[in-house]
């Protein structure tokens, strides 16, 4: 099977470009697709928060439901700034392109680089998680970790690459599945709470663990902060829709915005529920052990089929959070290359309308964090929602700057307005000081998380995301300098540089391949120089030998045999060529045409003098140098020995016909 | 530093070819360079047989002398029939050559297939052994062993890179240093048996080992096979020499064939030596613990200044023996080159006219022996000697035939003769029955080894070979084909295929690269047709418009836009080259410009557009299709900056005349 056959049988047939709509998002799908990351994070937000406040003891526990309320309230600003963002910036881009517009192009940058190194560790840490899940249930699979992560990394990989629709069916399952059984859970545990039909009462514990810490003060703020900054993981993810509206159906924003609210409301409602009847139940977290999702199921639903059901999604949802990042990464990159900060083929969209060069460099990437931290997710956490964290307050700083230029558009004060996402906003001022209320707390949770984590790993971070910065600030100034130097802007056409009527060819020898050459030279320019360096008198009396057999096709040529007392010929050739280019026709382009064998097995060429193609690459680096490969095809021995068994066929005609026709 | 500049520093200037005489080595250093391996052997050839016999008891060591004679008999038997071989054969080739002229193709392949494994082996196992030596007097640095002994293959590799006399003189210094020392310790020995000069008398152990093993019949003589065996590794090396014999100074038959002997002398005075003085001290081998030769020095020498010398010079002889190794696996790789069996570039010499390819293919395979070894030569020795003692069979065949054949020819019995190495050969019949002899003997001791440690890894190199034989006929058949399809017999200029007179140029974009490849196009043919695939109605019409700008340039092309609904917009370029191929210029020659982008900077080449080198690569494939690259150079950002903050130069002439002059 030729490669061309299977990738079309891995990754289907090509999609047509017009088909593009139809590949969009409905909203059932898209919540699916997006909110499997943020969702999941309920597997262990909750037990974020209380696994720092037990260490003041149990009696401490009491205060996870205010700091997950406050967690819920900065998710639902955070919503609500996102939702602005969606309705403004309709063709998507997020915190990239809202920062881009309103605070310029290195926060943006800064933005862009934080998410980008975000998405590749949501892959990372989300698979690693899946495959915990796994060899907690098979301990033997255990040594094998990094392998079943990259199997898994890979398979998400495929499924991305053949296409939306279809990973969105996929992904939809394990999400509403996990929802319905976790939203099961809480009901029933209301209920029960309740005491409502006649349902057992929840049970209390009142097991007392002593504090290990005794704070005061600062410190006692510093450990609720942290204990906040724990539970802050159930942000991390909610920002994708924004990035991801142009993959919704038309009215792409309407839908986008109306999936995000479905999203904060079920994301929080988990969130809340858990947290509530877990204080009300007094469980505790335990390290190493069961945890508290898995505790309060147990409780409410019993070790039953809810139970199970509840706790094979968990594992799912957490296993396929990894796509969130394979939704977001491409997407961000694509807008990143399209403005010149990204290599120009990461916008290129692939046979099935993905950005598949996106796909396949996450892929990798992440494959690679695996490999580096052996597939253990705990010790990429602490690298881990920093970069979330940074991009929401870039963000929401943007949307309220952005709320300004409304204001002060609305009011006349801007003459010439620069505002291109613009609605009219009748309540700018609040929009405003919720953006900037919002801003000002994921700031500060950026810096709780970077300051509590930098040891563990989170300096990591804080470096990569300048330097990624700068790597795209340097691709910019590329990218500028390729089009300045290509501008035909005040170009006339007499500028170009003349092609001087010379032809340099160089030869070792006199055979089919080298005739064909010389001939080709010979069409092309009147001054043809064979150039042969002889290392030996007998090469030398070979060559004029073999030379004078071909009287028609020699004449007019001027052979030009260099004697050489060394072996690297490559040395003198250039010289001659240097020498024809710069003194001979300077300001003038100069031909050189390079006869080459091309074996039908590509193993085969390693047999071949590599003289030709260090003298292409040479000559590749030289301003006004024109190249001409004029092949001489060697067919494979099997192919031959298939046919006949003398002479070898003069022509194989081995061409494919392109199979798709124009 | 560029990196020629580095090449220069580290390998030294380059010779001129006409100086390849003079870089020949003389007597003293050729021993030196080609007796350093079989010289070696002696710090554990007796070893190697005692440690065997032991398992019979100490009484059987008795056997140890008598065997250890056999093997110094076998040792000459093989010299006498290599100093034939290199009177016969002056242009050297060893085995390989003697085989191919007496046995043909394939037992020749078979010899030299086995010899370039036990090369690789040589070097790896030395190398091991001189680490091993080092990590036994510093454990600390044990960790580190395969580290120190690619670093060590790396300083060979280099010292081999620098040229001949150079190593010639390195490696002489530790070889005559061994050989003096271990001489003077046997010559004190002999004086002490003799009770001459008044010396203290030998002391005699009477230690008793019991034996371990008792055997009678079959078994007891496939001991003493094996013990026999164990000290055939004596031999490795020996035909070292009949492989270079181009290396010596003119007369190079005669120095190789002195040096031959002076080796064969040497080596086995060492050998029975130690032998006779070992067993007449009723030394006993111990297993991990001090080895024979360190026993013997000890009890003759005292622990004093020879002592020492000798234990030194023993670690660096095992560490350069390597250095054989580096002589004669490219020496070999050049002569099957030339036949056309391995890569033709193998044969080539390098600036200082050593065979520079063989040297670092050689090195890269040992270091890899030595990385999958984890540099355990105990591990890697049942693969050794297999090759050498394959060698020596097939080649001691050959003599034997090669003087069947000068005997008839002496006889008159064959009229038209196919020898071609003939000198007169008075005792032809004594040399004939002395080369069956010893051909027997080796294909025996080649079994023996075979059979002993095959499941210990000798299987290795019972696949290996045959596999090796195949691959060299595989790329001779290439080889062949190629010579075949470029032949000119009965070639006529007709023949050749016409040049047909259109060029296509695919372009995405109107700009100062593709307008100069325009420009070339027009040169060379009338009809020039334009290929801009346009993927969206915005694109064709901003092509149109840009292409209108400039008049004179595109006048007289046909501007060919095909509007295609997929992004790999190869397969429609693809269509268009292969309809004008096939379609219009049916079996004429058709002409693709591609203009291509050259950034200054290697690392820039990853952010350009991919397509061009997919398509150059297609385009290679086919027949009748000249590709011609009409470069344009981009500056490297860095560079612009240093110049100037405006438009960037527009031509810069970073073009390096080339250092050496014609």
């Amino acid at each position: 099977m030729a490669i061309p056959d299977i990738k079309r049988t891995l990754i289907g047939a090509p999609f047509p470009t017009s088909r593009e709509v139809h590949e969009r998002l409905d909203k059932v799908r898209g919540l699916a697709i997006f909110a499997s990351d943020p969702i999941s994070s309920n597997a262990y937000a909750t037990e974020a928060i209380m696994s720092v406040l037990i260490l003041l003891g149990s009696n401490a526990l009491a205060m996870t439901l205010p700091l997950a309320t406050a967690v819920a309230i900065l998710v639902l600003m955070v919503v609500f700034s996102y939702i602005q963002t969606i309705l403004h910036y309709p063709e998507g881009g997020g915190s990239y392109t809202v920062t881009k517009d309103n605070l310029g192009k290195y926060p943006s940058l800064l933005a862009g680089a934080a998410l980008l190194i975000d998405y590749v560790l949501t892959v990372s840490v989300s698979v690693s998680a899946g495959v915990r899940a796994v060899t907690s249930a098979v301990p033997e699979l255990y040594d094998y970790r990094v392998i079943i992560a990259l199997l898994a990394i890979s398979l998400i990989t495929w499924i991305n690459l053949r296409g939306m629709r279809e990973s969105g069916s996929i992904f939809a399952v394990p999400t509403y599945a996990f929802i319905v059984g976790v939203l099961l859970t809480i009901g029933l545990g209301l209920l029960r709470a309740a005491g409502l039909f006649g349902l057992a009462p929840l049970p209390s514990f009142a097991e007392t663990v002593p504090p290990t810490l005794s704070l005061t003060g600062f410190a006692y703020v510093w450990l609720l902060l942290r204990a906040f900054a724990g539970g802050c993981t159930a942000l991390t993810g909610i920002e994708a829709i924004s990035d991801g509206v142009k993959a919704f159906k038309p009215p792409e924003s309407k839908n986008a915005a109306k999936t995000m609210v479905a999203m904060g409301i079920v994301a929080m409602s988990l969130f809340i529920g858990i947290t509530y009847l877990s204080t009300y139940m007094h469980l505790v977290p335990v390290v190493h052990g069961e945890s508290i999702l898995s505790q309060m199921t147990r409780q409410v639903a019993g070790t039953g089929f809810l139970y199970y059901w509840v706790q094979i999604f968990t594992a799912l949802i957490l296993f396929l959070a990894a796509n969130t990042g394979y939704q977001d990464f491409p997407r961000l990159s694509s807008f990143l290359a399209n403005d010149g900060f990204m290599p120009r083929w990461m916008q290129n969209r692939g046979d099935r309308l993905v950005y598949s060069s996106g796909i396949l460099v996450l892929a990798v990437i992440s494959s690679l964090t695996v490999i580096l931290f052996r597939a253990n997710e705990i010790a990429m956490l602490p690298l881990y929602a920093l970069g979330v964290m940074l991009s929401f307050t870039l963000s929401q700083a943007s949307m309220s700057h952005l709320m300004s230029r409304i204001g002060q558009l609305q009011a006349g004060e801007t003459a010439q307005t620069s505002v291109t996402h613009i609605h009219y906003e009748r309540t700018w001022r609040l929009k405003k000081g919720l953006n900037i209320l919002g801003a000002f707390t994921t700031g500060l949770v950026f810096m709780i998380l970077a300051a509590t984590k930098f040891m563990d790993g989170a300096w990591i971070v804080l470096v990569a995301v300048p330097l990624l910065v700068i790597l795209f600030d340097r691709i910019n100034k590329h990218y500028q300098l390729v089009a300045e130097t290509l501008s035909t802007k005040g170009f006339k056409e007499e500028e170009l540089v003349e092609v001087a009527d010379v032809v340099i060819i160089p030869l070792a020898d006199v055979h089919r391949g080298t005739l064909r050459a010389l001939q080709y030279a010979k069409r092309i320019a009147t001054d043809v120089r064979a150039v042969c360096i002889s290392t030996s008198p007998e090469m030398r009396e070979r060559f004029e030998r073999r030379w004078a057999r071909f009287p028609k096709l020699t004449a007019g040529v001027k052979l030009e045999i260099i004697d050489y007392d060394y072996r690297d010929i490559l040395t003198p050739l250039i010289s001659y060529i240097w020498h024809v280019n710069h003194e001979e026709f300077p300001g003038l382009l100069v031909t050189v045409v390079i006869p080459e064998f091309v074996p039908a097995e590509a193993l085969d060429r390693i047999l071949h003098n590599q003289t030709a193609n260090l003298m292409r690459r040479y000559l590749r680096a030289q301003e006004d140098v024109i190249v001409i490969d004029v092949p001489y095809h060697i067919p494979s021995v099997a192919a031959v020995q298939q046919t006949h068994k003398g002479r070898p066929a003069e022509r194989t005609e081995a061409v494919v016909k392109p199979a798709k026709a124009v």
